[in-house]
């Protein structure tokens, strides 16, 4: 399965929007021109129009088919831009010039933000040549040291998140250094645990094993090496639930810059997907991103 | 730099000698036999002579070269293995056909074994095409959850290895998943009071920086993108040093299986380098991880 699969999924069906907080971003505004230009989402602008008019002209970036909000405020912007996701004016949220923090803030606004009774958690998607299945990774950037309960829904968040991009049955793999239950490390006693609550029936929707170290869960020689008899996952994970931000984000620096790849991320667990991509992502990437909150937006 | 340095290295000086604990295994064997027709170690191969000659027939594996020490029993192998290093007729010490939890007790054996005063820990040597430098990794899969003074030697023990591979002031980045210090990762305290020990002169032979994620200790664009003036590593480590065995193993399986490279590890801080290659690892990695032994012990 290839990230190619979520596009043709962002451009089939209805049309989503994405708006756009404080949009007056190059990197953001082309990013949302592609996605509008290939068919695979609306967009509404909300920011300082007079900006995001000289931006695009300076940098070549057409703004055909894209509505602008004029609002010259950034947290005001931010505001509105949320709103009308929460209104249901448009279907996915995505940050434009602003920092991080004050983005979330608004996201969380009790008011118009799009706090739900799920936990927020980061989903990135990759495809890795060479590797069958795409990879939904979390959580890499947003909750540092999940708890057991924490974990079970950055599960849920993940899972929900591949049930949209076509994966119907995904397996999960509750990743660690070891294979086996070490009580010294109490993510291998989670990871066990969590695999028990999939044995149970508390966790549906997917297969759910641990600990797993990485290999096992995605080189199917390895597994074979390892003699991996009776396990659920044999190099063929979907999922990768990492034992915290440290480990996860490690490895997903390592695998976006040192393999060669095709990825987007989503903050999910909110009323509806919502995009932050840094600076550093290529316009592919963004783009991609897009394209995985338009059809986790359709589900 | 690349492992090719490492094995001209092994080969240039006086020749080292391995000695192989319990050596009948047909992997090992295959990889000590490499190592002696490519003039990178001399070897004695401690453990069952028949079954050594036998699995060499077998395998089509030259012992031309090589001594055995005749030693049925796999116990009594390890500890005649460990003392030729202990007494100094081996330069350095290999794991063969028995499990790491008996290898390690013999290696740590008060009468004979390799305990020094120095913290043991892993160190893995990647070469990573088109990167520039060798990456020495630390720890992976040995030291679970070091502390603050822990990996103050895991770096001394990761500097004094990559010395002896000719990186005569290696930088050193402690990662974490973020650049800044947040008093809730605590990775992040204990890599800036790492930094903060150097710039005090309490480290030396290298220079230390962190906390770093991975892209700014090891991507210089990401290094440029991220404007990172005034650190003292900006895409161009030498080492890494992992916030704990979780993120260092899943990053180091990350790397192994989906990053091209060429690698060698070995344990340290014992007496003499002391090798344990998986047997997943394929011959070129067990021959790279000798030669990365050889160079050590040269030191």
């Amino acid at each position: 399965m290839t990230f190619d699969s979520i596009l043709d999924l962002a451009r089939q069906g209805s049309r989503k929007k994405v708006s756009v907080a404080a949009a007056q971003d190059s990197y953001v505004l082309e990013a949302v021109s592609q996605a509008y230009t290939r068919g695979i989402a609306d967009a509404v602008l909300v920011g300082s129009r007079d900006k995001i008019v000289d931006m695009a002209a300076q940098n070549g970036i057409s703004l055909d088919g894209l509505e602008i909000l004029d609002e010259p405020d950034d947290a005001q912007a931010a505001l509105r831009a949320v709103q009308l996701v929460h209104d249901g004016q448009a279907d996915m949220l995505m940050k434009g010039h602003m920092d991080t923090r004050s983005f979330l803030r608004t996201v969380l606004d009790k008011n118009v933000g799009l706090r739900t009774d799920r936990m927020l958690s980061h989903v990135c998607v990759f495809e890795i040549p060479g590797y069958d299945h795409l990879l939904f990774l979390s959580d890499v950037a947003f909750v540092p040291y999940p708890t057991l309960e924490e974990k079970q829904h950055l599960i849920e968040n993940a899972v929900s998140v591949a049930h949209a991009c076509g994966v119907d049955l995904p397996k999960v793999a509750v990743l660690a250094a070891i294979e086996t239950v070490n009580p010294k490390m109490s993510c291998t006693v989670e990871a066990a645990e969590l695999a028990r609550r999939y044995d149970e029936g508390l966790i549906s929707g997917c297969i759910v094993d641990g600990p797993l170290s990485f290999d096992l869960a995605t080189v199917p020689e390895a597994a074979a090496h390892k003699n991996a008899t009776g396990r659920k996952i044999v190099g063929d994970a979907d999922v990768l639930i990492f034992p915290d931000i440290q480990a996860g984000n490690i490895t997903y620096k390592c695998m976006s810059h040192m393999v060669n790849h095709r990825s987007g991320c989503i903050l999910t667990g909110t009323l509806a997907p919502t995009i932050l991509t840094s600076r550093s992502d290529d316009m592919e990437t963004k783009v991609n991103s897009i394209a995985l909150a338009a059809v986790v937006a359709s589900k």
